[in-house]
């Protein structure tokens, strides 16, 4: 296979990259190894991508790839195993063989840590959310936890502070790894509650929903009635297949440009996949169009 | 009327930035003088806003500010005539009186330049456009002319070339303000023919849709059936509301960072009136989704 543009991910990102490719003329394929739309598409309810009052994230991501394929934009159902350059091309060897394309545009996403708990995967998205800013609404006057010791945790609560009636913050450690400046504002709001050493030990699960959590105390187990958990322990991209050097941030994230260049010229990125402050749907599908614009015009 | 966030604006930046603000339980009102959905609104159609295959700019609008409103969103009806700084507070002078806030988004658009021409804001989304890659995709296989003579002109060219059957570029002098990297490469395209110097000095009109154009070149007039017009010769924001210091590009737009941060700590941009290269209604959401959550998390 012969392209103009080979995107590596079917998420927001992805396909929208896809759309502004293929709407300049250019020949174009998304290569998805796992499920059209990414992480999106397993989010419950989405009520902040405008034009959208409510809507499954599963269902905006078939609109999205609909209107992808109706474009023209190829989508292909395997894994990307190896991208190499070679005098000017990219070559992927892919699970249905070799794709040879001018331009490339990283669009795999992010992993989120999970805590690997025994009903946490059948709970997202039914009280259990890796995402405050984008989940924090529905838990207005609500009872909710944030666990982690970063930056991101600590960003949570502050964002939540002014949403939820109580949040409780859980660290696994005493010491949190986040800014003392932030930790110190989210300390001083009323409704925040730091309980530290505590690990989670248990969801507790009432009608399909998250009822509460079981935690360890400094040694002593203890319940929490909760509506919500929020976990902020982590994510991180699996950039593996990559077969060349390409700036990435500590996290190992893709450094891009205002344009969504990478490091490397006629390497684009986007989504989830690049260093940023915010993870939105909205943001992935305009650097979708940033990048896939990128490549029509460079 | 105090207020945690005032947004100048409410075309698709404005209004998702107060859906992302209202989100995280802050008071936020948009101030729009003309019409909801700024720019957007005006448009025929569009079909690269993912998750609508095709939709006019007025009904995507009109969702996007009914979902901003049922989240709480303050919408007044009023222009802005001056927003000062005062005791780390920012005063907005409003028709409709004073107005405090904490922290201002700006997203008041940008204004494109018009030939002035008797029909031409008639034949506006019928036949007009200014800007390619928005409007381009419904050219497939057709005659159209691009007019200007600068860089977003010739990147029109560059962008059009693989859709369009023919494309005229017109320029009233017969030297281009373009870069001479991209002017030579659009040179060499064989669909593309290079008018100057000629003016348009009448668009031909065939029940209500664009038919041609009469043009002027070196002085003598010749009329061109096309399909389609894209007028690039220029745009500009309007800022004279403003009544501080704020970085501007060489063409008076805000210049900000990736968190949407103007210089002026707690004044935030987004949308056409941002310094970038791509004006597109997906990337003013995602730039209003990044400026509402840089208020809400600073």
């Amino acid at each position: 296979m012969k392209l103009d543009v080979a995107i590596i991910g079917a998420g927001p990102a992805g396909l929208t990259a896809g759309i502004f490719v293929r709407r300049a003329g250019l020949k174009v394929a998304c290569f998805e190894k796992l499920a059209i739309g990414g992480q999106a598409a397993l989010t419950y309810s989405i009520d902040n991508f405008p034009g959208f009052e409510k809507i499954s994230g599963f269902e905006l991501m078939d609109k999205i790839s609909t209107q992808a394929k109706n474009l023209g934009v190829q989508i292909e159902y395997c894994s990307v195993e190896k991208v190499e350059q070679l005098n000017n091309k990219f070559i992927l060897t892919t699970s249905m063989g070799k794709v040879e394309a001018n331009k490339i545009i990283i669009a795999c996403g992010c992993k989120v840590r999970r805590l690997g708990l025994d009903n946490e995967q059948q709970l997202t998205g039914h009280g259990i959310s890796y995402c405050a800013s984008c989940d924090g609404n529905f838990f207005k006057g609500k009872t909710v936890a944030v666990v982690g010791g970063g930056n991101s945790a600590i960003a949570d609560v502050e964002y939540l502070h002014n949403i939820a009636k109580k949040i409780y913050l859980i660290n696994r450690r005493d010491v949190f790894r986040a800014g003392e400046f932030q930790l110190n504002k989210i300390k001083a709001y009323k409704n925040v509650e730091i309980i530290t050493p505590a690990v989670i030990t248990k969801f507790c699960e009432k009608g399909g929903e998250l009822a509460g959590i079981e935690i360890n105390h400094a040694g002593a187990t203890k319940t929490i009635k909760l509506d919500g958990v929020f976990l902020a322990i982590g994510s991180y991209p699996e950039l593996d297949f990559i077969n060349f050097n390409l700036n990435l941030d500590q996290a190992g994230y893709i450094i891009v440009d205002q344009n969504m260049q990478t490091s490397v010229k006629n390497v684009y990125a986007c989504g989830d996949v690049v260093s940023k402050n915010f993870r939105q749907v909205i943001n992935a599908c305009a650097e979708g169009a940033t990048a896939g614009n990128s490549c029509v015009y460079n």
